[in-house]
């Protein structure tokens, strides 16, 4: 992916993007169907049971998804994800997700979405699938 | 279920899980496997495509699942979710989730989750499974 | 839904689909978005734990969700179903499969399809999603 | 994993696996958490788009995971899958179904399975989940 992309790519994300922002989740890494996001668990971030909400490992590991598959400028909305959890996560650590792709048309793709920690322990695992509009994400 | 336990149980989960707290979640019912959640959607609830986030729309639909699926006093872990993502919800749209236990055991459940509008149009429907501590929730 | 479409979509979907046919599923009801399929347990449907196979049940699912998506006449594929196993089925049981349409637009169509046996037992609940294409399914 | 334990389980799953054998399913490769699945697309495979049906394809992928989920000797239950159809198989065409074991502790595992082509085409991703019960698969 060009660099001057990959830019307009990141700035669209981190500013438009207003509950990723809101709950403190970054842009670690773009490119052509991929992206790696991360955050920090904070308070803000912990459920009844003191560790991470699904919510905002669910959250992570979609915006990622979000960034790679409109990554290619074509508008990709999700219309169905799964994921399942793993192993809890505690305050204080980072959190990553990396997406892979599986497969793509003109219409419909696929990726698969890995949350770890700092130690590569995986918390989270989605597969997800995006629609694609005949319109671009930035105009 | 008791009116003693309905209050103890929102109480719990209105003052313990920050991450509903701090995306402005409400609890609206609470019964016996059953609870009902709402959000009304704000700017920081939105995506780069202008429209409430997939991520705000799970954490409402978790949230609810959580609630039902601990209502018994057992912990409850969510270990798969899997969403569809029907229709999009704008910005000042309050959206509901209500949860319909489909079956238990002493150590899995499963849900179905219906994400709404105040239109009773369908934005998004869950299935989620939890898996059973031995432990109780509130202590 | 008119008799002689109910009719022709009976005949489609018994003559065609050769799976079906094979591991001895029927179409028990169709109607507009909807369809009960039905399926005794044979000894060859079951797997190594000597229940009914987890690829059978879903089978008979998505069976029922084909029909009900296919019934307003044009193509839809499945692309995405989450299926949660609840109770095992023994040889002998008879199953069934009861669709329930979601949402639909031109694209994109949702469906929860629910596995009982004769008591109502619930013994798998799927939810499913097909991509509409531009062309009819009887032609 | 020893010869002999591998040789065990292969013959358990291809006698027992009654649903497995009558759609024409092989075992191709068995290791600790693995396992290869593979199955030629016949006549009785096809559903009414004349495709090889989502049930047989699911069923192939389901296979694979009951034995990659099942190697480690303690019984482990399917209780839930999520699959993506991405590409379609035809007539001919033998599909192949190979497991990654993503995480596993005493009670619940979880597996990514993915189905392809001769040609490694991917014609569907499967995420799935186990519980294990306090019992051996072969006694």
């Amino acid at each position: 992916m060009k660099l001057e992309n990959k830019t307009k790519l990141e700035e669209f994300f981190s500013s438009h993007d207003k509950f990723a922002q809101a709950n403190g989740m970054k842009i670690e890494e773009i490119d052509d169907g991929y992206a790696k996001t991360s955050m920090r668990v904070e308070e803000t971030h912990l459920n009844g049971a003191n560790v991470c909400h699904g919510g905002a490992i669910f959250s992570l590991a979609d915006y990622a998804f979000a960034i790679a598959s409109n990554s290619y400028g074509q508008l990709a909305l999700g219309i169905n994800t799964s994921i399942s959890f793993l192993n809890s996560a505690k305050k204080g650590e980072t959190l990553y997700a990396t997406t892979k792709e599986i497969d793509k048309n003109h219409k419909l793709a696929s990726y698969t979405i890995t949350v770890t920690n700092e130690e590569d322990k995986i918390i989270a695992i989605m597969q997800g699938m995006v629609y694609k509009k005949d319109k671009n994400i930035i105009t």
